[in-house]
């Protein structure tokens, strides 16, 4: 195993990745930029590196800062984390090249499957059943208007190197196409630095619906089930759980199988995510790979029982899967609710603050994954996640009414704070949520006026 | 199911009740001192009753100002928690008489299982295992000298209605019998407002092994697996945990087939657990029921996915078992630790104050049970619990590791204050215990020179 693990990542998922590797008996190295030195992984970690100012581009994306701290602190690997340089080829290469073990694919894999348009490619030589779509990136609006005429409308437009839902905008008719195009292309410039997009036939009512997999360097590859993802707003995550409710087994068996079809048909390696639509015939078709641990990583953990992050570092390692497919087993319910520092009344417009008051949830299988501490502030630089939190139970009904209670004893407030989590109250009551019968368009669907659920006397 | 739930109790236990009340969309009633007024059940609670003073007399043990928030409150059953009312024969049958459901056996029940010395009794009928012992309680010294010489030294003199360790005293010879036997008086009398004691061969290499049960009104009974409690210091539990380590497949078996029959023997009803003492040999004899939800329950929840609070209301409420014992399967290991405002450096004398810093863990397969917010005055009156922190990992060694992050990242400080969180931290480091080759005399054998880990950069 590693001696000594870089985390080249902030927040709640720099924290998770250090408890797993203290609890390996791997000294973990923080870095952090000036915006977050009052964050708890600072103390947390064996040692802590300021890598720069509160800009991510001269911090958290800076591969220089980050491969200096590791030389210095003697880090034998480096976790990217998601988000940041998590899915960079170029990084996981300077790591390669630096004798620093990238936890995540080899450089090459992750170059190969980052251009969203290749992936398509690839999985459809590997027999996974694609949207009909652009044959690779569309590099002009008169062809982008020929390819969605052959696709038929609505289509929707991708950033090839995207992720997150940004560079992603959905066309209803040839009219709007041109300047939707255009949206999507500076979009795509400004996240990823790379304006490349394509084009595929958009469902309206879908299901997202990914597979976890695990893969080693000896050709074992292993699926820890699937995660039910659509309630989303504007292709954002907000509600995600394990098992997907209401999936006829044999869809649910023929996702699994196409994810471990895929993964080994790319020798892919380590922990990956792929990404499903399903209809509402049970068709599914492939979108994209996720070459990383996800945010909703914990929902799978609850079921199966499976640290995603301690198979990450052993496959990083070079061990062997431990698990066989046969060993992995799952257990009851979970769901995940993201809170985030938005405001849900002004279309979750960002609404940091300074967190004054904390309460998190606690009790039975109720799981929080943080990095806010009172008094620390959640600034505009990074996303505005402020907490995980996570329950468990026998089924989903009892799942959602267990996630009920944790967001009702939850408080985070401070001067100009928001938060989602009245919000997440009236879609777990939404009568379409509950019976599981809901696609990927509910939050928009649902009534603006819907009346935030009452909390814990805050 | 009831529609409102009164809980009489405090602390950590009154909100993990609340919790469940609340998940199963019970209304809850809280109870609280003017100590509690700032707990934080006050506010979790739907309605919050002041019952009286710090002085627990007044308050918490006091029934008829519970009696009257119930009735007030129009509850349909109360749930007593641990500690405090939650065995009190008396008190179960005021709620019956008050038209209130007791959650927990029937008083009659409580009544015949409550005195210590009966239980063992019943429990030999029952064909369970007994250590030598008196037959019934020793009223008077000469007759206590007499059980002692007979039953063979060492022996240790407990009170009949006891608990928690409270007049419990060992003797390893003759001389020291009488001015022990009026000391675990004296102590029961103080305890428990009854000074029978009674006696019991005393085995200093055991392991302390108590299996949990869940039984119904309609003659239905399960069991949960068991817990070992051996790491205890003047017989008070400080870590417990599930599956218990080393115990042969035979033995386990063995035990928890015994507290089933012993849990049909006598018409219990509700959760409840046998305590048993297992010998370096595998010979296990039984000791005592709690008749209860117990301190350490939650290392049964996670290994068994089991909400023992909802099947205690189910129970109560007249429902029929949903498990049958091939329904209950067992994942992984289990491990809580007992934070106390304890000083271990001065005999673990009770070190209150105010809680000035506040750090909990989280992340993943880590829950914490408390009742303790930043600003919270930990008080004398009440016992020193300030959190239970649980831990679940694969196997157990994975899950102590997982333990010893979880305190490593644990900060609970303030003015007067000391905790057992160090001196938890070397149990855990304890070669015997890592091993699970020790016995209920680990903590009297550690060194007492043993020097604390370092932790989270406090």
């Amino acid at each position: 195993m590693f001696g000594t693990v870089l985390i080249a990542n902030r927040g709640e998922i720099a924290l998770r990745v250090a408890r797993t590797c203290r609890e390996m008996g791997v000294r973990t190295v923080a870095v952090y930029s000036t915006a977050d030195a009052g964050t708890p992984v600072v103390r947390f970690a064996d040692e802590a590196v300021c890598i720069g100012p509160a800009d991510p581009h001269r911090s958290y994306l800076y591969p220089p800062a980050i491969i200096e701290a590791a030389l210095r602190a003697g880090a034998d690997a480096i976790h990217p984390g998601y988000g940041f340089l998590s899915e960079d080829p170029d990084f996981a290469e300077i790591c390669e090249d630096s004798g620093i073990a990238f936890v995540g694919p080899p450089a090459q894999v992750i170059a190969r499957l980052a251009d969203k348009a290749v992936a398509r490619t690839l999985m459809a030589t590997a027999g996974l059943p694609l949207l009909p779509g652009s044959d690779g990136t569309v590099d002009d609006p008169s062809r982008a208007r020929d390819v969605a005429a052959a696709i038929g409308y609505p289509v929707i437009i991708k950033a090839a190197a995207g992720g997150g839902g940004r560079g992603m905008c959905v066309v209803s008719s040839p009219a709007d196409l041109a300047p939707a195009y255009e949206e999507s292309r500076a979009q795509a410039r400004a996240a990823f630095g790379d304006s490349r997009v394509y084009l595929e036939r958009y469902l309206r009512r879908a299901r997202h619906i990914e597979v976890q997999v695990l893969c080693d360097r000896h050709g074992n590859a292993v699926h820890l089930g699937e995660r039910d993802c659509s309630v989303q707003r504007r292709h954002q995550k907000l509600v995600e759980e394990s098992p997907a409710p209401g999936l006829p087994d044999g869809v649910r068996r023929a996702l699994h199988a196409a994810a471990v079809r895929g993964a080994l048909a790319t020798g892919y390696i380590g922990a990956g995510t792929f990404e499903f639509l399903v209809d509402e015939d049970g068709r599914f078709t492939f979108m994209e790979i996720n070459q990383r641990i996800q945010v909703e990583h914990p929902v799978t953990e609850m079921v199966t029982g499976v640290d995603i992050v301690r198979e990450q570092l052993l496959v990083a390692a070079g061990r062997p899967l431990r698990l066989r497919q046969d060993d992995v087993a799952f257990r009851g319910a979970a769901v995940e609710c993201r809170l985030n520092a938005e405001d849900p009344d002004r279309d979750f417009r960002p609404a940091p603050g300074t967190v004054e008051r904390l309460t998190l949830p606690g009790g039975p299988f109720t799981r929080v994954d943080t990095h806010i501490v009172p008094g620390e502030r959640i600034t505009s630089h990074y996303d505005p996640l402020i907490a995980k939190i996570v329950t468990w139970d026998e089924d989903r009904d009892l799942a959602l009414d267990r996630m009920d209670r944790a967001l009702y004893e939850t408080e985070v407030a401070g001067p100009g704070l928001h938060t989602t989590g009245p919000f997440l109250r009236t879609v777990l009551a939404d009568p379409r949520f509950r019976a599981g019968a809901h696609h990927t368009d509910l939050v928009e669907r649902m009534s603006a006026s819907a009346e935030p659920v009452p909390t814990a006397g805050h």
